[in-house]
């Protein structure tokens, strides 16, 4: 079914194995995919500018609903003209639907709906109540509202409110997961939003590729501008997702983007891209900047390790970020880092981000050149080298 | 008595009043002075880079030895071709003596001169041990050693180890610690140093001004490349200090730098430039910005206020920082502030160091202009407006 908002278009310029090259095409910009989109959880990709973030090659932010609904709230946001210019992004904003942060925060069972919940992953048909992690406040949340609260707050892709359970769910759970969730994407479709905002749907269904593959048809089939694969990296053993992503991601609707959600490592990228994936969202390359960990291609670099106290190498000498051109030095980094000193956090975010950047650059040229087979096994091997 | 040291000049190109403007040009790079220098107290100007901090206008860092001497060490910061190399900052480079936070953040007491001191204002003649916030161990400086020091940091300029007594000194405490700072300065210019690293006495008197008048005239006659203006904004009635420098500024040497260390308030800046300092330093624009004040020509804006909730303006509408010109608004400034983002931290240190780059800058042109007693005024009532 043909997606139907306005100003969007996915085009795929090329095809390699199940890998590809595409643009999707927003109100704010293209956005060349493979792509990864850092994190901005309450309207700032954590310690960086816009341009910052945007030197990266990244296009796409994602604003947390969850966040930005107990604060500064979607009202307020909506009276600056939505996110983009109240946060200055001027590129293209994707903002989740809430969902997952209210179960995993503050999720306090779907008594508003007038169940008992046993079970986070099992909320009333209706929706389910939560309790800000701020003030206690209660809040409802439904496949209406979550539409409802990311129309105010503006972002160009909106994503449906789904079902996630954990990754160790029976299937019997993760069946009524994957049916409420449909049941959810209806109800998300029906309800009005901006003209100009996208909505994707989420595929759900744990590690079970035959509940993945259907689910993907059922969504595949609604009106949906993309589609996402929810509810990995929930607990789920690596190699288990490493391996339902092989059977489940090209079976996604080929003719829209493929979103993965909250995924990944530079490993988990290099295997999903290969299993066609679009597009990626991941706090771990900022997180771990904030843990002093800078990524490479040859492993991680734990900044404050003794062995760099007087390395006068940049992170990775043959990067091009802000901080290894800029000839920031190992043992100075380390040095910022046991001192606390905020710019280190800054540089390892640039760094980690631009790193993301380069893997799915790296990509959409090997794709294009037909050759992302050998890319991906020459990263992944680059990458064991160091131990990761 | 002229000053010594290679690639070091001090050129006045215009006097108005007491106050001056001219040129510092040292190995990094020349200093128009009115200046004033932001802190990088552990080798960082807390949140921000080099362009960043130049951006201000800011030509001069000023480092602390006493944090660099703990961490990373001065062998280390030597073995990277010193600290402009070492921390990634290409023009001039200032270091204290560490005696100010050896005495404030540590001092023990000087048992190593074999004497059993008092009061921190009166160290043994040899010097005085002072342990380490860091790990307790127990260190020894004296002015010789402020000097082999700052030799490893390496900094462009020098400042000799001073006794800096409490505002509220009786005068003979004061007395004592003129005298020895006199008898300190010259066991500092005796100590070898690199050709190029210029080094400034500095005048202590608390405010009896006619002991600052004198020892003003002691020090000038040694081969300092600069004299400073140490011991005030350390407890003393703010209107004392003002009265003090309006009778003792314009009498240190006219053909060498006058900094005033530790000091101060955009007040305080106009003021002690009508009185003829050149130099400033103080942690006050950074620090307050990481505590969530913007201060603008019409006083302070507390970003965390209710106030500020809806607020679509930025800090200063006609500010032409990073922050106001790139419409960051007081309302989302607020949100990052509340939510703990670092993002606002860089962009109150930035609007601030950036409002004192503009104040100096302004006081420069208006010397040149021979009207520095009207800008000074002016600005004055601008900040008594805001309660400032």
């Amino acid at each position: 079914m043909k997606p139907r908002t306005q100003g969007f278009e996915f085009r795929v310029l090329c095809n390699d194995g199940h890998a590809r090259a595409a643009v999707l095409t927003t109100p704010h910009g293209d956005v060349e995919t493979p792509t990864f989109m850092p994190v901005g959880t309450q309207g700032s990709v954590k310690t960086l500018t816009a341009d910052e973030v945007a030197s990266t090659g990244a296009r796409v932010v994602l604003g947390n609903t969850y966040h930005l609904w107990l604060r500064p709230g979607p009202d307020r946001i909506a009276s600056f003209g939505g996110l983009h210019e109240f946060s200055r992004w001027p590129h293209v904003m994707l903002t989740d639907s809430g969902g997952f942060q209210a179960f995993s925060l503050s999720a306090s069972g779907g008594k508003r709906a007038g169940a008992t919940l046993k079970k986070l992953v099992a909320p009333s048909e209706e929706g389910f109540t939560f309790k800000s992690h701020l003030d206690g406040s209660a809040r409802f949340l439904s496949p209406e509202i979550a539409v409802e609260v990311q129309s105010k707050i503006g972002a160009d892709i909106q994503m449906q409110l789904d079902v996630c359970p954990p990754g160790d769910s029976p299937r019997e759970v993760v069946e009524r997961a994957v049916a409420q969730t449909t049941r959810w994407a209806r109800r998300a479709l029906a309800t009005p939003r901006k003209d100009n905002q996208a909505l994707f749907g989420i595929v759900q269904g744990a590690t079970f590729g035959d509940l993945r593959r259907a689910h993907a048809d059922e969504l595949g089939a609604l009106e949906f501008d993309g589609l996402a694969l929810g509810g990995f990296s929930v607990g789920e053993p690596v190699e288990n997702m490493h391996a339902t992503l092989a059977e489940v991601a090209h079976h996604l609707d080929a003719e829209r983007p493929r979103f993965l959600m909250g995924v990944g490592t530079p490993k988990d990228l290099l295997i999903a891209i290969g299993c066609g994936v679009d597009m990626f969202d991941c706090v771990l390359p900022t997180r771990n900047a904030r843990n002093g960990q800078a990524l490479t291609r040859f492993g991680r670099v734990v900044i404050k390790q003794a062995r760099y106290a007087d390395d006068r190498s940049p992170i990775d000498p043959s990067c091009s970020c802000f901080a290894c051109a800029g000839g920031y030095s190992r043992a100075y980094l380390r040095h910022l880092f046991i001192a606390k000193e905020i710019l280190v956090l800054r540089l390892l975010s640039l760094h980690n981000l631009h790193y993301y950047g380069e893997i799915v650059r790296g990509a959409r040229e090997a794709i294009s050149a037909r050759r992302y087979e050998a890319y991906a096994a020459n990263a992944l091997n680059a990458l064991a080298s160091g131990g990761d």
